[in-house]
């Protein structure tokens, strides 16, 4: 049934491209069969292309071969048609449609290609199982809703490139095929044939190479590299993702931050037509935790914590006063305003199991109905106490207050959590709207419970804060960073740090964090040694392209804007990658399976 | 030693954009000392950076403790130095540097790195050893010859994707972990730790992926996109590189042409000021290999092969009139003019030795030196014969000839090689010129000796031409495919082909290849399904960018236009990659290294 195509068959305009400007216009179009509509002496075709779709009419005016032709097509078939553009006929204006005015009467019609009844029909009103979708991704990236994500991710890519070139960047590929780094997640391995046993891992990120270009004079460096994790997969999650990576010297943080809020006023401008209001606003890591119990605060509502811990010290309710007293206890809540009656005691018992899932002990509450206050805690306090309490956090007649009496890092990640869930809950974040947010400041050291050790927060390259640098070993988890997030509407955009340049601190940062000598010679060492040679202040950031297509194409998932996205279990359903290779290429690697008896 | 960066410190103006234009002005450099002259009361220091160099100048006029701090730098230091710009004093101008002019009167010095005396001196004129400088690639990517050629391929991947956006083409990046391509070469593969015992592959080109866009209606796709070889290497091989990645959907092979040239004449045009004549020749593949003996020839030159067979059936010389009166057997040569006397019968006998290495039984010559001609088969032929020879070949007094009779298949590609051998020895191949050819009309099948099957020359979706279809079962070695290649100079750029749409053919296809259906379902099952849903006409290309780059930028090796490459081994000397992995990470993956006395 298929038909050559040739020359004479090549679009001259696109379906979503007409309008009512282009009456008496000869065209050509290409394109798919969105649904074809037999009315008898009548047929019409909505012909789709990735601009959009445009009416094909066939009726007593068609010569009879085409519309007998047109008569025996289906939905997907793909058609080059010729003809004239004309407006619609009288009550066939579909004001929905931008070609809604117009039609295409149709002189010339080839089948470039027929199709078979796909799985499911070509439209984004349609319910179909994930797994179908995706198993059939390249129907699915059909869809008017996918292909506009797909076309604005090009877009972003594009502004991104165009800002930073501008900017005197340079874009610099760097290897993929790589000695293991040391970015915390476990990395992808790839055997070596010709050196067996020897292995490459993939990027977590480009870091140690970007890092090296400084180093080499280039300046300024960008690139929308692929970075590669190996990790046990959360929700929302792609074991390969896309980073705006970049680097630049001759800088202080200033200027990085600076930088990149030129290229976010720049693409949402471009992109969206939202006015980004410059500088961005900027918190601290602490005031991030104290306010919002998160270093990625959504900051579109507020509902902040109080701290009540010194009107609870000496309280009859031992909970709250052993709390408040103990060091880095405290005793905090947040407060859903006008929330006593639409938050059920259910409701509450429910978050007081979340809060207990993600670590706390417990969840107390005051709510506030009638005239008086009652709480989760009467039995131990005196009414003025719960008064002078519902006082200090603001609680009045209406509002429920929820309050978790623990260590800091307990208190304040779960009333953060809690935070999130009644924010989307009762509806108090606006849609539509972009609040970006810097934290700064983060702790250069973190305390992993599981290794009782010292880690580093961002990573080990990143420079501590110059008034810091005294307590690197008497106090670490004093120590503050030069390291910079940049938030948007609660997700974390972009990460990013000056780098140590001076290789004795770098040394002592390593072996502040655990490291011995041969181990930092055996991980680090050439990036140790490349620093004897002169390097530059420089510093960086990697901007999360995926979600940042997400956020902008409003998209509910990392899927969404990925053209081949891989699923939970890192597999690629439309392909059924990954799969078992030829024992042969095993054997060329010097690789055996461990067999499960093993 | 090393001091804080702050704002003060920000360059005003790069290094080597300095010129008297600036005399008189206050300005801030940022860089790295190229060299520091003492010269006792006067001190000069070189600033580098990557747009070059200026002079640094401490004089009576310098506050002593800025001229102290200046006795005291070393090469390589990185320095952010504030001061005057004035003309240099007389008989100091260099006219061999941008700067040459000008110096800076400096007012502030600050170290903000010192350095360690580098293994080997940062300037291009310096000869060093291969391993040593990619030990040190960061410090030999300092170099100006170097950090030119970055710059370089910067632009030019800056121009590409300028170049097809500007065409509607969409940036879309596909998965770096597929399932194993059918490409031909072997591929890289990744062991997946969530499903142990199953692998991805890196891909050896998008290939498939792009496919599917087309067939999902994305019109027009490029993308730089990063690919993977594991082959045995030869010399100047990487086993990562990048394409510049294309399919156009709804299209010609005229259409994709027209494209391509429209790049190629912009490429040249905006970064090398070379003006590049369209339509670019064009030349079958048949032509190709009749005329150069190379589906790659170098046009710059002509020495093309001449067929002798005619004349030499006949002939009492066995070797020539059996090869002459063979089926696809032949007698050709090619004509070096002028070079009787350069060519010595030394010379002669190497070529003998190449011709033998691949693959021909022996080499035939005619020298004519003095009144005739003289040949290396005078015992066998009549001088009559000889000279109507010569005739026939062009060879005149003064030229030698270089004779081969054998099946074409030998005849042609060694006359190739040899003429390329010859083409530079002579120094016929003029510099500065850029011949591109199109070269067409690829044969579908190649007959492999070693598998003794028909294989694709290209690769298996291409399509064959319209006129050839009747010939699949018949006569494969007489199917040609809509197939193309771009070449340079003698060097593949491109290479491009028509895809298949139709499935029924495609499986045609798969079979004449000798894939059985089980075989098709296993490795292109999900390929062949997408084409039952409507398939665009499409086709497109991959341009190799570090092959272009390395053209463009007049460099020897593909190693001078990669910022890390690797090196013949696919290692990375410089971090020592790849490497033994941890033990537990094979255990994760399930897989043990096979002992070497297994």
């Amino acid at each position: 049934m298929a038909a050559l195509f040739c020359s004479e068959d090549r679009r001259t305009v696109y379906c979503g491209e007409l309008s009512s400007a282009d009456i008496g216009r000869e065209v050509t179009v290409n394109g798919w069969v969105q649904r074809q509509r037999d009315l008898g002496a009548l047929i019409f075709i909505d012909l789709r292309d990735r601009t959009g779709v445009v009416q094909l009419a066939f009726d007593d005016q068609t010569e009879k071969s085409i519309f007998d032709k047109a008569f025996e097509i289906r939905s997907e078939f793909v058609l080059a048609a010729a003809g004239t553009v004309r407006p619609r006929g009288e009550g066939a204006v579909n004001p929905n449609m931008k070609t809604g005015e117009v039609e295409i009467a149709v002189k010339s019609l080839k089948v470039l290609s027929a199709a078979e009844t796909p799985p499911f029909e070509i439209n984004d009103n349609v319910s179909v199982r994930d797994e179908l979708r995706l198993r059939y991704r390249y129907l699915d990236l059909r869809r008017p809703s996918l292909q506009n994500n797909i076309m604005m991710r090009h877009r972003i890519a594009q502004v991104a490139r165009n800002y930073f070139y501008e900017n005197g960047f340079l874009e610099i590929e760097t290897p993929m095929m790589i000695k293991p780094t040391p970015e915390g997640a476990r990395d992808y391995i790839v055997p070596s044939r010709i050196q067996p046993g020897k292995f490459y891992a993939l990027p977590q990120s480009p870091q140690i190479y970007k890092q090296l270009l400084m180093l080499s004079g280039y300046d300024r460096y960008i690139q929308l590299a692929r970075c590669f994790r190996d990790e046990d997969l959360r929700a929302d999650r792609q074991p390969e993702f896309t980073q705006i990576d970049l680097e630049m010297s001759f800088v202080t943080q200033e200027d990085i931050m600076k930088m990149v809020e030129g290229f976010i006023e720049r693409l949402f401008g471009e992109i969206l037509g939202e006015k980004v209001d410059l500088p961005i606003l900027r918190m601290t890591y602490r005031d991030a935790m104290d306010r919002f119990g998160s270093d990625k605060p959504d900051t579109r509502f507020g509902m902040e914590i109080c701290d009540i811990s010194d009107i609870c010290r000496n309280t009859g309710f031992s909970v709250f006063s052993s709390a408040a007293s103990q060091q880095d206890g405290s005793v905090r809540g947040i407060v859903a305003k006008g929330a006593a009656e639409t938050l059920s005691r259910k409701e509450i018992d429910k978050f007081t199991e979340t809060a207990k899932g993600i670590g706390a002990r417990g969840l107390a509450y005051i709510r506030w109905i009638d005239d008086e206050p009652s709480c989760s805690f009467s039995k131990f306090v005196e009414k003025a106490e719960l008064l002078s309490m519902c006082a200090k956090l603001g609680c009045e007649k209406g509002d429920t207050a929820l309050i978790i009496a623990d260590k800091d890092k307990v208190v304040l990640p779960v009333l953060g959590a809690l935070r999130g869930i009644l924010g989307r809950k009762l509806g108090l974040i606006p849609e539509n709207k972009y609040n970006f947010l810097w934290i700064t400041e983060f702790p250069f050291f973190e305390w992993s419970e599981e290794t009782q050790s010292w880690v580093a927060m961002h990573h080990p390259f990143t420079m501590p804060l110059d008034e810091c640098l005294e307590y690197l070993d008497s106090d670490p988890g004093r120590v503050r960073a030069k390291a910079y997030d940049l938030v948007l509407n609660g997700t974390e955009l972009l990460s990013g740090s000056i780098r140590i340049t001076d290789y004795e601190l770098q040394e002592k940062m390593f072996r502040s964090l655990g490291l011995t000598k041969e181990e930092i010679e055996a991980k680090f060492g050439f990036l140790v040694e490349a620093y004897h040679y002169g390097a530059p202040p420089h510093g960086g950031a990697g901007i999360g392209l995926d979600r940042l297509a997400m956020l902008m194409c409003k998209a509910e998932s990392l899927r969404d804007v990925i053209a081949f996205p891989k699923v939970q279990n890192a597999s690629e359903p439309m392909s059924s990658c990954p799969s078992y290779p030829d024992p042969k290429a095993l054997e060329e690697l010097g690789l055996r399976l461990i067999d499960s008896k093993d």
